[in-house]
């Protein structure tokens, strides 16, 4: 007599690529269960639990099945564009010149500090759609255009608020140490104190942030600086993240790893010492291949560094107004296999396990095994490798949220 | 009296980016007027004509209008594709280990030469999808996987098919010298004999090819032989391309010129005489930054010189298996931009205005002007260089083809 395993859904005739422990780990013609949202078994369909039963079986014609994609590191929220400062800078602009036009970042600060809860919402609405219709069903959204606590809060409630009103898991992650506001220009110590002492706070009683997250670069904020936030951080009960080594070498994400951060963000300037710090703390390298196209950077991350001392490197979109405006996670994969040599495997695994680390979400998000969240997708694919290796264009795909087909 | 001007659909509501004369053009709240699929008046809505009645009226809600994208250089249609050797490259396999696996262009080949039509016709539609969900109208495509009479002749048929059951304007270019067919190795000239005296005759007799394209290139087939190629097509009476000066400067682009050549391609070798007899002969320079970007090139095509010798610019996808699986023009538009450094607004005119030149379909598609096909595209957008600097995603757009709503 065996016994019954009542699920809601049973998903089969393609097979799926579980992407447990960072590898495809396919499961030729396999079936997915699912219940109440995630997923109770996985396996191949010949093995299929004999007293399994489902209220509704849907069945693939082939092709793959993948986790859902996490786009881990992203500023969705933000007002306006910049897409006239990308054309003057295309007919011949210096970026001084722009920059006195009041160009740059505080153009989108201003954009953001201005634009009401509504209207970042409705333009962070338009750039999240092209990334959830290629499979996206977990996104990481950070503040950091505000600079005020309110106007760094605001930006929070949209990110909160296009998690509950979409389809979409959304992580929010406070970014107040992203740049110096204007008003506080020559005083970047005390725009510090202003971000410990009310902003993290305010966000973190609030409700309003999964973690909290710097910049450290020459152009933005010190190794010291960046340790207050952190503080401040812990004190509020917040995992840390951190923009570093992008532009220069500081020391930034062995800074964040011996601060046990959840991932240091871009890389492209870290040493072996970074490397090896990042792996014995488990801080994910969020390699952010968008930005590096753009500004025609030359230094690539130190990708064998990441691999011989077992940092799991994940791939971001990056999307902000500035140096990426990124709508597309699998053009992403595409360029950190083309820019970076990862394999298309490792950059499978860097939008999927190793993103979900990234945010702290290892045990619910990121493979197809039992117990995780039911979030994947199919796609009329032969393998794997066809979604790093075509360039651009929305493939088809059928996205299943939380055990349910969305439209 | 007014006289009344009676036609189809009238839209209005929008900014119209003509795209005359290879600028934006832009008319502020413009109109554009319909009858059996052209454009019979654009202007300001302010502007209309008193006695202009229409059937349909289409108010857009804001946004702007550009012409339909036309892709004009793609090898759209081929059997398998090429991920495979993607994947085993970025693990490290060397091209002459892929080479002796039988990759390569020759896999290619052999997918093409076993496909039926409906194969192929199925496997083209799947790419072709992707281009035109982002705006395209017009596309070009290529034979040049068969390499005998009878799949050449294959190829042209499913790209005639496609455009017979699509809503997209289809050109096709019998492209047989593209590289050595394996059963005529070390017989090069062997094999343009048959090019020559039978592949070209066959298709331009049975009506499936509107140009002839060769590739010149050590790898492939010398000046002297594309000179032979060129003679045919002339005989023919069909316009011809070429692929040149892609990886050095063997005077392909000049040679095409001589022989008044719709468009040279590629072109990161192409030296100043070559621009000069370009601009002199009116012969489009196509730039495919989608190969440049995955072959990880550096020398860029010479832009300025393109410039002062007003050698009109057009961007393709050159949407192929080996260098180029480019399913987004979108994509290519902020690659030019982004690697070649082209204005948006050069960028916007690549795809249009100076696409429909390398076709030979100046008079009838790339702007928006009256007595023009009515192919055009509204974008939510606020100005056209958006169109450049999103970077990937498919951006919400309405397609109008042939003066309907294509679904
Ligand atoms: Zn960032
Ligand atoms: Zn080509």
């Amino acid at each position: 007599m065996t016994s019954e395993i009542h699920c809601d859904s049973l998903w089969h005739g393609a097979d799926i690529v579980t992407m447990r422990d960072g590898k495809y780990h396919t499961l030729s013609d396999g079936a997915i269960a699912v219940r109440a949202g995630k997923i109770v078994w996985v396996g191949e369909y010949a093995a299929l639990p004999a007293g399994l039963m489902a209220d509704e079986t849907v069945k693939f014609d082939g092709g793959i099945i993948t986790p859902g994609f996490v786009d881990c590191h992203t500023h969705l929220v933000f007002g306006g564009n910049r897409s006239g400062e990308f054309e003057q800078r295309l007919n011949g602009a210096s970026y001084a010149e722009i920059a006195a036009q009041g160009g740059g970042i505080i153009s989108t600060v201003k954009a953001t500090r201005d634009a009401d809860e509504e209207a970042l919402f409705e333009q962070a609405l338009f750039r999240l759609r092209p990334l959830l219709a290629e499979g996206v069903t977990c996104v990481e959204i950070k503040s950091g255009y505000g600079l005020t606590p309110e106007s760094e809060l605001k930006m929070l409630r949209v990110a909160r608020r296009l998690g509950d009103m979409l389809p979409v898991e959304v992580k929010t992650t406070c970014l107040a140490a992203h740049a110096l506001p204007p008003e506080y220009a020559n005083r970047a110590d005390d725009y510090i104190d202003l971000v410990c002492n009310t902003i993290i706070p305010q966000a973190s009683a609030a409700g309003l942030a999964d973690a909290v997250d710097a910049f450290c670069e020459h152009l933005a904020f010190s190794p010291a600086q960046v340790e207050r936030v952190f503080a401040a951080a812990e004190a509020a009960g917040l995992p840390v993240k951190l923009h570093a080594e992008q532009l220069s070498a500081l020391g930034g994400s062995e800074l964040a790893a011996h601060h046990h951060a959840l991932s240091a963000d871009h890389l492209e300037y870290a040493t072996e010492q970074d490397a090896r710090a990042m792996g014995d703390a488990g801080t994910v390298a969020v390699l952010l291949p968008g930005a590096y196209y753009l500004l025609r950077e030359t230094q690539c991350p130190p990708v064998d560094l990441f691999r011989k001392h077992r940092v799991a490197m994940a791939i971001a979109s990056d999307a902000n107004p500035g140096t990426s405006p990124a709508l597309s996670l699998r053009l992403m994969i595409n360029m950190a296999c083309t820019l970076f040599r990862l394999t298309p495997e490792e950059a499978l695994a860097g939008v999927t396990v190793h993103a979900a680390k990234a945010l702290g979400l290892q045990d619910s998000h990121g493979t197809l095994e039992s117990g995780k969240v039911a979030d994947f997708v199919h796609w009329p694919l032969s393998r794997p490798a066809e979604l790093a290796y075509w360039l651009g264009g929305q493939l088809p795909c059928t996205v299943i949220f939380r055990g349910e087909v969305r439209q």
